[in-house]
């Protein structure tokens, strides 16, 4: 199965770009739309997103990641082998977490171009081919081993917001676990507490819980934790996390 | 054939968790988007909605219906056959007035959990799984059947705006075969009266119509009827329907 | 494999019953959404867009294209086979530019009517069962050849912004074969000149670049030239292309 996770949001021709050339080059191999919305250019809100979802995924998972604003200039081409599972796009930090979490992780540089390459949409012409390659159970010779990643400076936990959904609820980057449920956090300057369900927390008040991939989420029970608090992308969370 | 009727919205990764989980479980299922945008929260404006839109399915397609706000409570699972189509998510009257239509129909409640169970997301933990077994002939017993369903009591026809397109297009809960093409409706003050197709309608005056789906439509000929009349999901038809 | 073309938007329950339609008469067959956001009933702007999508299809891709905002009306369904890809949707012009740009073209008026024709979705109940026919390698008889397309008279370039994509960049109708690197375009007054990629324009100014589709783009390097410009889809290059 391929997944799919890029900023080319779903108003425009670009994913469809995508299935098209996988649809061909990997005819029968299932694609999936796993997210079109992470934060536009933030290729480091994406990774601990990535990170989270990647859990959920199995080895043999491909997962085609394409958050690149340098695309056209010196970044180059990267492929992941994280526990099965195999990540390519660009090497700006992008897969940095979820390999850091890997228990078995090698990182390569693709060396392979194809004939026609654009300037501006290495995902169609190049992370696509080498997805449908990948998929077909090869490899996109050659390959250059990397002793490191972009990225692998970053933190375990990143203590902002890296995501808010159309609910409004405020994804953070901090894992769950690594909060005692007691912990009240600030944000915007308000404290709030922990509920374990929406259906737990109070009505109309903030709270924070633990979401289905695992990470510290604030939200509002029937209403929009961004627009009550005034949350964005990139917001910190006030409480140190121990 | 696995049809997704949710309130997740196209923007966030919802929807494509479901489909992994649909992907993994029941391999060569084809599964289609039917619609994401349910009005949130509301399950009764997407409970006459599902019903037109059920009339276009067929035995053996299967309903992963998602429109939540009580999930962590004490709601429960539901499975409902109807017509030889099934439907499946909680129980909310999502599934109530497509139920009511059928000629033949039963409801369970799903007594099946899996090991993991979210608090938050059991479209992915639940519905999905159980829709996956169902697309494999099977049933995922155990099944308490029930003498009745949340919304048994809501009316046949919902004289309210259900939903709006993204062209402005008002849909109401009333199915255009209860009313005679004289009538004339009143929604926000405004009489609107009827045109057979939107190239029939004189050039910027509101008026009602069948839409492909059989219900009762509000619309302006390449206009936008809730810009120009100030119409929103729950606006009531002013004139009663007989 | 299916195109869809459309300006259904990806909000609405248009799509997935196109999809159902297909999946249905046509099963196996691989659908990609390529674009449900073609400027809204502008089937000129979706001409110059199509076609230079095209180029990426392959001789047996079908492509159903659905601006329509003469549904119900006297316009007729088109069949339009050219360089062995199969363009099916209303007569209006959406498919005159890829047609012309074709080696081999023959346009036909399919006379085909389902038993079921509804007034205002022509996509689910003629154009989408007429691909699933083409899909499985027939032909919807009768079809009666026609000497010329609606369209027939635009110019080779549209000289207007056809398309804003999510990150702002404004996409021409003109292709970027057409002028020299050392021109200077001016749209809304500015004067916008050429930089090969993203990456090595300089930060902040809007510039014109060949776009992975091979149309004259206009955008701001991790910023919005729509915003900047205040640039919208009709919007003229004031610099005539020799």
């Amino acid at each position: 199965m391929i997944f799919l996770y890029t900023d080319f949001g779903v108003d425009d021709p670009y994913v469809g770009q995508l299935h098209g050339v996988l649809t061909r080059h990997a005819p029968g191999v299932p694609v999936v739309d796993l997210l079109h919305n992470v934060p536009r250019f933030d290729a480091r809100a994406g990774a601990y997103l990535l990170a989270a979802l990647a859990e959920g995924f199995d080895a043999g998972d491909i997962i085609v990641g394409v958050v690149d604003p340098g695309v056209g200039g010196p970044r180059y081409p990267l492929l992941v082998e994280a526990d099965g599972r195999c990540f390519i796009g660009p090497d700006n930090g992008l897969f940095a977490i979820a390999a850091r979490r890997a228990n078995d992780m090698r990182c390569y540089r693709i060396e392979w171009r194809p004939r026609n390459l654009s300037d501006s949409f290495h995902g169609r012409d190049l992370f696509a081919p080498v997805a449908a390659v990948v998929a077909r159970g090869l490899m996109p010779e050659p390959l250059t081993e990397l002793g490191s990643l972009i990225g692998s400076d970053w933190p375990d936990d990143l203590e902002r917001v890296i995501y808010v959904d159309h609910y409004g609820n405020a994804v953070t980057g901090v894992r769950a676990t690594r909060l005692e449920r007691t912990a009240v956090l600030t944000i915007k300057g308000i404290a709030v507490a922990y509920a374990r369900t929406f259906h737990a927390a109070p009505g109309g008040h903030p709270f924070w819980y633990e979401n289905s991939i695992g990470l510290v989420e604030i939200a509002v029970n029937r209403g929009s934790a961004a627009d009550r608090l005034g949350i964005a992308v990139g917001d910190a969370l006030e409480t140190p996390v121990p």
